[in-house]
């Protein structure tokens, strides 16, 4: 249910062919289906301003293929993260029009491009160059979601000047997302630079005390500055998520 | 050793066919069975309602075999949880009559259904699609210790209408398994909606700081309600065979 | 809101001088009370069977006597835990007919004794002397929500034999709460010997890597029985109102 | 130095009184001041659109007074974190009109009201009354940043009914802060309410598990919910700069 | 170098025909061949009672085999550890007379059986099936370095007369090893019941909060019972060395 | 109960002035006493060779005093660890006799002198200065349980001919107790120096990445000796009960 | 970029053919690269004597091969670390003149053998055969940087004399590397005999308590000498690189 | 001993007056001292160019003075770490010319100035003004230790101009030390910088996720640049030491 059928359903209840108590029913309680192995919660998009996101994690192909089926019935874009390649090959010749993005392990299938209606640019910046399918998927997301993306790859701090010499592109984006591994000090830097929200995404790069990123992550929290929040190890799309939410004009 | 066997043996006692102190070694003392990798508990369907139950993990096939032909030489049912597929062929293959639940990871054989003997309904409720299994192990192990069972999977907080919308049914439980891995938010949330026993079962369902399922037992052990108590990471049958205890009349 | 006032609610709308929604909308939405720094709970005593419990860690006597105050005006019995001696004297020469329990940092209001509810008796064992204070937490929550209580104090696993010499007394309780600090065995011997559902409550007694109590809260998580649930490390109370839940006839 | 100094030196490159690169320079390296035991950066306030913010643990009050005239000196708001009462009092009595906010520990010098630049509203929500002096602590910084706030206090999961009956509130702010211990589920429903981005801010009340913090953090990063991150466990004046950042028109 | 050559030797010393430092120098510098991967201390036999025992995680079969070989020139005895079935088969086909144990994942060559020069008997306890390779581990240590070995399999907390029922073996042992995964209770009944030291080794089977065996050997170093030390997780090595240097007459 | 009343019942059972099964439950079940905080196990003297040892951490004065009193009356000697010095001045002034170990922080009743029953000598190391107190703990109960104790103290491994040069005293002990905190390198070096076997003891000394002797303790558990076992972080007592059972002829 | 060509610029800017400001842009901002998935930094070898680097993981062998070459271009000598010998082998086809080193996973190419710059030797100590890997990270990146490397493998402190055998090779190197898993003791101990400074590299060498390095590493940041500074785990890179920096004349 | 003493015993070798054995013997074995309680190591300054240094805390003011007493009766100079003000007024009122510096902790006395015998300059940099306590440590071990120091305090990376505003001095030190706490990212980027080694100090300034320090530490450990090594949490004095062996000439 979008904002258009919504819509729809309120005019019914001005003009009096629908009473408010069953609307409300109706707006509250039943738009979600049950698949048996899954609710499919269709109100999320009127909720959320984004349809349910399949987590493909722990999901068989066919699981996900029956999400997949069931949210395409009613919404124009349909996301699904974490699909490895298998799962991705069956899940692409059962449903025409899904495309795969490999790096990002994202799954997307949409009947029209997104309308950009985000403000500005979201810039996503990443430590170094292990870093970037974490980006990508940060990337995608938040174009999916109607941002203009733009990115900044392999600029970590041991080379400072690599990142002093973008500092225009740096200050004039809207959203930053910064993605870095091992010792996780690019967001606090890049911070440092800028007046706006960042988004810091702590990568499962490294080894050792890297802890699989716990310790970037640890570091992030622990910025000294505070224009920075953080999202969970590896979520490229929970931080292209939250920008796009931050973003919303 | 069951009751009716008890029984008999009490008489036995009664009658002064069997003095009291040769009848309590036997009932302390013998039932159980050296098999050399293992002593086979026979006393404990006595001492506990159900036979002993065998755990997969790190025995052989034929190490599971030898233990359940020999319980069930003495009982109506045996159960042996975390079996792969390989075993499970092997063993179905063996001893017939065994039946292998693919999800749930559990081998049955039994002589006969059990019968219904809990009070009311368990139920059991999944937070999401991936949770499943975890669920699943639980509900068979319920089922099977004589109770009726209920699912409800794929309610997490993500979309607390969907939870809302049964509020029927979960208040009318007596006993309440809630499965959840991530941030493990779902038994708090359930046990503030009933005044029946929850027992809470982490699963290691997420990646990065869900380290695993122990970000949602930790969660699970601090619920803000106190109708709450939780098991092992990923225990399903844990789940199951305590609800059991608890809702036996 | 207790049950005698829910059911003149109820009367009143068969009569139809409460309409349904009206009657929904009350059950539902009003029983709180906004104290700016808390919302107090009146629903609580109906949806789960015993009012709104205070957890006085962090909060001023100020801040607990206000809400006991609330809650006094509307129930029958009021609890506050984790109240330390300072605040305890201030509360109780605010309120008249509260009760101090200096070894369980329990605080009680109630206008009448509890009746005797439950089913049988809820026995509840100690590991040592150093766990007694968590064990009366238990003891006190379980008999205020209407429990026959009994307990055995100081039977840890070095001396199996004080133990195996209540075997009787242990057989013959309905719930068992078991309390034990540094290695945790006691809650498995317990369990190994009863088919009753096992509350384990791990404390913070020991020392280096007893780690505050979380290995005997791991300890406890993984017992080779399975009649066992576990509550956070030194919640006597949890277990003592878990108890009550399984325990309610 | 602030956006007027800055079109002052700018207009004077304009008109050629002076050069661009001595410009740059002072622009890139002056706008600090060296106490020997700080290096206060006078450049903060144009960089980020808010002074430096004085973080006052290991700092003794000498040091925070000599910061924060210094800053005082350029600036039309000085504002110190973590400030013991001991330190304020001295430093209150030092330097006339600062004010001590004692639950959230912050010293505030301002010379003016801060005028309300945000969008619509920034919604504070506590989970339990115990997190208010971390809530505090956001909703004062948001304000001196020229936010309109709102706060919820004591709505944890227990009673989600006191939630749901403030959905208006919840769906009309602009940015939301959500704090909360324990098991830190409250931020997973708040955002799965919403589409706006969620501040999560875990704090350190609980005990045993909730590990100082750590489990309802790692709750909170674990979120199923995808508009939500998170800040340092207490760190209330991080989220509400990071909110404020947001909420800049 | 064993103790028929320092006798030789010294003979020599005394005879005069070796001067005391040349003598000293042997002793204490010599004895070791460098490999230049392995530095082999032929001195460990004449200092330790033993020869140096070859650690096979790591390392390669060839430099297992070299280092075999040049102890082998010199000893009665060699043994390696951890050794996986490829590496065994690599081995015992290139040094004629060493056999492969598979459960203990040991590798032994003798050129005589060992003169069983121990106390008493040394009894290995196993709590579950799933613990037998590393008692095992410990069974053939033991037995090498001249000691008679009792078993006792599965006999874990969960149906505890198992245990008592062996009481007369279990108080006969001069030394114990008591070898446990999940909760580790184990040790601490058993070394209630005798007045000898008891070796602890902890194993990682379980799952979720066993923590890989951290949590068994938290538990086993948290034993209220004091005549118990620990060994490293499945470290059965370790415990059959330490029991035999405690066992030595 | 110690041997000699042993005897006599054994005697009167011989006699036949005692019944066997009444002479079994007098062994098995009767010797602990109920002081209803405590049950004092007077059996223990028997099984393991010395009388229970009180553990003063979380217990009153007037507690530990009780058991005191109550062991006092059946055995030669009584022992209390962990006591602070204010409720070792009240036992002390209530108990005559009773003498108070300030470093040890042990009290020590005895109305004789323990025989020297073990054998040869136990040695016991220190790594540092303020590794002592735990070393003194460790003396102190092995000279109580009968054994010659020898110390050396302050021999760490920055100077490593400090330690060689006591080769001839480290090499003559039947057991040696190596105390340390820090790294915890010195059992392993020790070790490698003897046949005997090594209790290792890891203190809390330190900081940092010391995380309170767990640190040394897993150093301890990992050495490339294999001569070492291990007890709890600080537990000297443990340390020295372990090596008098291991030193009993 | 290296010295001979900042020299030319230099000169250039001293005989005016290049302005002050365009010779400063050019040596701060402009040496690097963009790839689009990584920014080559080509000013390092001028910053930091060596240049950039590449670590492999995460990295595909295109992505590795197309840095490479890049470096290639300007430098005589480019080094890779992490390398498995699969992307080995595609890059030695693919670039002639590169060696792969098993062992150490390291690749290098360079155009002439570097000149032994540094002062005196370095000496790489390993404690155990399974620690030689590591160690040999370490010595080859500290010959490429031009240094005089001496080893010493399996010298761990169970056999101390093997170590202090090579006092004096020990005693007359510049630096020290010493590498060691397990219990991590050997870096204090050689640290202890000697004035120079001393790299310490844990290896994850071990299993149960080692952690995965972290006790060794945890132990080596408590040496009781002070001569010690450690690197991540088994980061031989790292220490060969750190000892070459100390090491440079 | 120094080299003066160790000069006068070789030419009593040189003429023959001393015995070569018995020399070797007074050099390696005698020059220590056994105070009962400490092993004063009188070796060390000839062994390792400094006197032993004392490690103050669990160590009472009456053995750190008696420990001081005897190194002043041979060296020049004595240094005392974490000696706590208590402590520090009654060693400073016992032995004359000793004085205690309050922001490091330390206790210093001197018969002379130390000779500047280090190369260059170490400087030593904080990332804020609450580090400075560490630094001072750390600056005063290597004065003392025969160097030039330079500071710079309060240069973190929240304003990296504070920073790259001192390239000049960063850029001309032979050896740095960074204190940072929190995230730990300045040793990074000033690593980054430079060609020369750098100490990394991790300290326990921060709350939260910074977990003592151990977040700091873990940063430092996985720096994308190599010249760094690091030492314990606020180990300021051992990065002092450790600077001063890397830079004597």
């Amino acid at each position: 249910m979008n904002k258009t059928d919504l819509t729809r359903l309120l005019e019914e209840v001005a003009r009096g062919t629908m009473g408010v108590n069953r609307a409300a029913q109706h707006l509250f309680n039943l738009p979600y289906e049950d698949l048996e192995y899954a609710c499919v919660d269709h109100h999320r998009s009127l909720r959320k301003g984004f349809p349910e996101v399949i987590y493909g994690e722990g999901k068989t192909a066919g699981q996900i293929q029956g999400i997949m089926e069931k949210i395409i019935s009613r919404e124009a874009v349909v996301m699904a993260t974490r699909i490895d390649p298998e799962k991705a090959a069956q899940i692409t010749a059962a449903i025409p029009g899904t495309t795969y993005h490999t790096d990002a392990r994202i799954l997307i299938w949409q009947n029209q491009k997104p309308a950009m209606t985000g403000r500005g640019t979201i810039l996503i910046i990443s430590a170094g160059t292990s870093d970037i399918p974490v980006a990508k998927e940060a990337a995608l997301t938040a174009q999916l979601m109607g941002n203009r993306v733009d990115t900044l790859f392999d600029v970590g701090v041991a080379g400072i000047h690599r990142l002093l010499d973008h500092r225009e592109r740096i200050q004039s984006a809207t959203v930053l997302i910064v993605v870095a591994g091992m010792e996780g000090a690019l967001p606090s830097v890049v911070a440092g630079m800028v007046a706006r929200p960042v988004i810091a995404v702590p990568t499962s790069i490294g080894y050792g005390t890297s802890l699989g990123g716990l310790t970037a992550l640890f570091s992030m929290l622990n910025s000294c500055c505070s224009n920075v929040a953080a999202v969970n190890i590896d979520n490229g799309f929970g931080a292209g998520y939250m920008a796009a939410c931050i973003n919303r004009a």
